[in-house]
């Protein structure tokens, strides 16, 4: 008799076998007893058609014009399931965001939500009657309707198990749950019964793209309990858990990696504290993310600043320096675009030393140079040439024992 | 410094191309200074798209998801047409049919509009931004999503008219008026400049499918100036006029048909008081629409019952009256599916005879031979043998003189 709120992402209602695959397992867990919130994505490839018609009217739609078309995504597929349902005989009623009570504040296309008025959800819950939710939209106080942006049905999942107090949230996904590496890569990857929400939060901004970051951060601040799991076979899957680390929790429970990454470095930049803002400050007006950062210091007052962004920004991102190299008089500007990033994950190096000289000596056994180093209280991050990627994943995982089970 | 409604159906935003040109059209407009409340169907073929994937989860869907579904059809090219005005530089907002103040009953899939909240609308036309509304759709009271059935939009623009006390409301279609007839039966059809509210009714209930029949009866109601007109070229349409007609009105002024009729005849059935409606009753039960009826007395307590339905319904039509049949002792049941339907109509017939005898003649001297006749004030109608269409509706047309001027 648990309260769950399920979320099923656009592949897992990507068509119509999937729908009615997705609509019994709803209909099971109905029958078992449980009261469910149901919130679903657009069915996949249905907002990038979407997107593709506003680009066929304007170059740049206004951003409150798009969410009125993207959201029509969600609303078909919230449809069809709640009719899915219907033909199973479960009582179902498709709701908009907003007939759901979620309201954002009015930033098209990456509102956030402000509050959930869960009244009309509890009600049809005491009706025994399964809502069925359009994730990713809401409307703000002025009555516009908006979207969280992409991946924000996880984070619709995780506001509406907050303000139902739900006993769980489940994000039903493509894969059955968070995976100590990408198995595609290392073949002995295991996945995860538990995983920290700090951990979780570092893995899946390195690019394990299980979750979407901010439905972790809101599942964090809410102590929602939240589950990855696959709609497509059966298997309990991957809880975030909240808690403390037990005093045994190993030392690094996943090895992370991001392809596709390029490095800038400017040689002989004044030894000065704001030239990392006058660096920066064109790249991020630009939109474009910096990942990692590194300053090292080559005496006389000069010294080397490193950063990596996507490869694909790579040519604009130097084409932005340009001027920053001339105001500051620097040497040279290097750029690397064959770079990947590695990282190891663990809350338990918290309280640990070893891990960094444990990653280095394996990656040195290997004959693989590190490019870049950047750390945080749970990570390690290389960049490395990229086409090490899986021979340093593998020997990684392999490094510290992450086959075996816990 | 006219306010207008302008309402573009399906096939006025059925692609791109035409999206643009209906945004140039809008845009002139707004630059010789009127201002607009644009109304809009979904893209042409977009309703059916979305019934079939109904139809693919579910041969019954809920009225309610339905509604939810076909909703996004509008929604779409609202969001379209507003980022093609913006690209024109003109100010426009896309809004859905509650955001526009639209409030209907709780029927789903068939709702009435009860009231239109235009604060809103009236807020942004005085700021000068020209309001893009979904037609065919609002909200209950219960805060749930209906839409006004096939053909709505029609009936959206012409309540947010009247809300508005709109100068105009202009249905801009794919023909650029209303003709005396079919031109694609007879060349020499004339397009009206006016035409009375009641001959509208019965020209559009007969086949002439330029208004939706409930748009024209809400026109009526709040006298709103209705006008039709092509959204695919300049011109002046046609204006549906509300005044009492003039003295010299002409006796008629169109000629209207249907194809694909089909006629049931009851032979010697008894002539009692109750027997219309039982043979009546079932075939209504069923959803199908009756058009013609004609009851005669043949003596001796008998009488022949007829009455015309579509082509299509006749197989149902006719094994729907076999225990009827059974029970009033009928002689036999004989059906005929080769009919058409012939209707003159004209408000200035009211006040003159010689309308039907004057129609009767015509038919007579081309050799066609009348199957049923069916009268009201505006309106005479006949059943012919389907083959004879043209040459009847061409007869007629000149007859009456309907391809000169008024």
């Amino acid at each position: 008799m648990a309260l769950l709120v399920q979320k099923y992402g656009g592949t897992s209602v990507g068509s119509f076998e999937r729908i009615e695959a997705v609509a019994d397992k709803i209909a099971r867990a109905v029958r078992r007893g449980d009261r469910l919130v149901v919130v679903l994505s657009a069915m996949a490839g249905e907002t990038n058609r979407l997107l593709g018609l506003a680009k066929q009217v304007s170059a740049e739609p206004a951003s409150r014009e798009l969410d009125m078309l993207l959201a029509t995504g969600e609303q078909i597929s919230i449809s069809l399931m709640a009719m899915a349902l219907h033909k199973r005989g479960i009582a179902a009623q498709a709701m908009l965001g907003d007939q759901a009570g979620v309201v954002t504040d009015g930033r098209h296309s990456r509102a956030r939500i402000q509050t959930v008025e869960a009244e009309r959800l509890i009600d049809l819950l005491a009706q025994g009657i399964v809502p069925v939710v359009a994730g990713f939209q809401g409307r703000c106080d002025a009555g516009a309707l908006t979207t969280l942006g992409r991946g924000g049905s996880d984070t619709t999942a995780v506001a509406l198990a907050a303000a139902l107090q739900a006993d769980e949230c489940q994000i039903y996904t493509d894969v059955d749950g968070v995976y100590t590496t990408d198995p595609r890569v290392e073949p002995r990857a295991r996945k995860m019964d538990s995983i920290t929400f700090e951990e979780m939060l570092e893995l899946s901004s390195l690019g394990a793209k299980v979750l979407q970051i901010r439905s972790v951060e809101y599942a964090g601040r809410y102590n929602v309990p939240l589950r990855v799991l696959s709609s497509f076979q059966d298997g309990s899957g991957t809880l975030i858990t909240y808690e403390d680390p037990a005093m045994d929790a190993p030392l690094v429970s996943g090895v992370a990696f991001r392809r596709d990454e390029a490095s800038l470095t400017l040689v002989g930049v004044p030894d000065e504290a704001n030239v990392a803002a006058q660096i920066l400050t064109p790249i991020s007006d630009a939109g474009i993310d910096v990942d990692m950062i590194v300053h090292t210091t080559t005496g006389a007052g000069k010294a080397d600043f490193t950063f990596t962004v996507s490869r694909q920004d790579l040519a604009q991102a130097s084409a932005l320096l340009a001027p920053v190299v001339k105001t500051l008089g620097v040497n040279s500007l290097r750029t690397n675009e064959d770079l990947c990033k590695v990282s190891v994950v663990g809350v338990g190096m918290k309280n640990h030393t070893g891990v960094a000289s444990r990653m280095f000596q394996t990656l040195g056994q290997e004959g693989i140079s590190v490019q870049l180093i950047s750390t945080s209280e749970i990570k390690i991050s290389v960049a490395l040439d990229e086409k090490y990627l899986e021979l340093a994943v593998r020997s990684l995982h392999n490094a510290f024992d992450l086959a075996k089970g816990e």
